[in-house]
């Protein structure tokens, strides 16, 4: 529950010039608009299991946007549960919404790509929570490979740069090789990653999928002294986010859904920086970078 | 929608030790606990109506208040829709409360009391807007006449006291009046009345029902320049809130709901103040105390 000033999950990914929420609690139509997001690039709303504090926004959010004359579909993911209770509460409040929603239905337990464009792909990963749950994999595809700007012959056509970009050699009419690839290319830029996992019990069964991932978003919603709790309600301690971070060889770890008894929340960093030192507090309003 | 740091609907009563709920948009768990309320001596919770301004952080304030163990019961009132709802959204989120939850189901278009407690009532007011609608008006009975504690025999007992509170005179065996009740007491403190209108259309048929009230809460969305869109949406403009409070002759208007259009709000409260001067602005976290 909110505590603190902290609000229910709700992340904002730029990725490719795309804008993806990923969770929707309560007053996240807000906090968008208190750090300057315009919720009109929103176009991906990904759901991650139907608890209130992942959700109970999401509402609040398309009346606004309504309200504010969108016309742009906008897409929705989620477990099964979600069109019925939109459905629900437009039928009682006689609306129906300017723009259309097309509704995605994520499959429990089961890895799946939900979103594929041209620069990336979002994949599902099953978590291990009290109802269906899934987090969410962002992969940037492969880039093109970057120009030299110093070697690159002035006569070449706009066709050869293109598939310069794509890795190819330039040849001429007969298949000879005028200009390898390398000599006039550098390496493509990073294809980044993302890993949303929340809310989940530890779970080593997510590792072989997001190994190697650039940021690791992971709930750390108690203090290791809690452990037991943790398991009750099928949440993760501090300590276990960071394991799964070193696990997955992660190279950042960001921790959140932290529960309402803790007031401050260095001792949960402290924990988790022990175990994985490259850890940061995922706190309202903060933005995260992955360079290149 | 929200805007400029203001807040959809939401109003806490405090009315003789009891704390009633008025409308609940998204964030006002935020608002209650940044503001100091207590949650746990909320025991009723009024809706009244089925917009999302008025009733999404309902479920968000549920869930919070059984995450803080409230076994309390809880009674909700409402136009038909917000129990399956709360059914829906409980149901996938796999919850069932620690409390329990009292539907009252309001009945539209008609004045009923709705709750009639030792000191005070609440009653519906018919309002008209694009769904079922109804304002809450809120009296206090007849208070008890107050002891003049100069002029009280030392030989009084509790039983003659308590009869002179409620207004009869001390009487011997025989019947014959020992004291005058007014010898005695002072007339009895001012039974106050709130009243809470929103959202409404401009409707001159709720004068009759909240004439001579102490404080009036009148929806003002628009500016009077907006007037035809105030028609259209069946809002109501400040100067049309103003025009209510004078016909109905209460005491203070507060006017509120107003259009995510203005930014600055006193151009609205200047113009309800040339009709009815005693007028004030709902700002989030203020209080109205109303005398006795």
């Amino acid at each position: 529950m909110p505590a603190y000033g902290r609000f229910p999950s709700s992340q904002l990914v730029e990725i490719q010039n795309q804008f993806i929420l990923i969770d929707c609690g309560e007053g996240t139509q807000m906090q968008l608009s208190r750090y300057g997001s315009n919720l009109h690039r929103i176009n991906h709303i990904f759901i991650s299991h139907l608890h209130g504090d992942h959700f109970l926004g999401l509402l609040g959010l398309l009346f606004t946007m309504h309200l504010n004359h969108r016309t742009t579909d906008l897409h929705l993911y989620s477990h099964e549960g979600l069109n019925e209770i939109i459905i629900t509460q437009l039928k009682y409040s006689n609306s129906a919404l300017r723009f259309k929603l097309i509704m995605h239905l994520l499959s429990p337990g089961k890895q799946e790509i939900i979103l594929d464009t041209k620069h990336f792909t979002v994949e599902t990963i099953p978590l291990v929570h009290k109802i269906d749950c899934s987090g969410f994999l962002f992969r940037e595809k492969t880039k093109p490979r970057r120009i030299d700007k110093n070697k690159i012959p002035e006569n070449i056509t706009l066709l050869q740069l293109a598939s310069l970009k794509a890795g190819a050699d330039i040849v001429d009419d007969s298949g000879k090789v005028l200009y390898n690839n390398e000599e006039l290319t550098f390496a493509p830029r990073k294809s980044r990653s993302f890993a949303y996992c929340s809310d989940t019990a530890y779970h080593e069964g997510i590792i072989e999928q997001i190994k190697g991932v650039d940021l690791l978003y992971h709930e750390a919603t108690f203090m290791e002294e809690e452990k037991d709790k943790a398991v009750e309600t099928m949440h993760s301690t501090a300590v276990q986010a960071a394991r799964i971070a070193t696990l997955a060889n992660s190279s950042k770890l960001l921790i959140g859904h932290f529960s309402a008894r803790y007031r401050e929340l260095d001792a949960l960093l402290f924990e988790a920086k022990a175990v994985f030192p490259n850890t940061f507090l995922a706190i309202e309003g903060e933005s995260f970078v992955i360079e290149e």
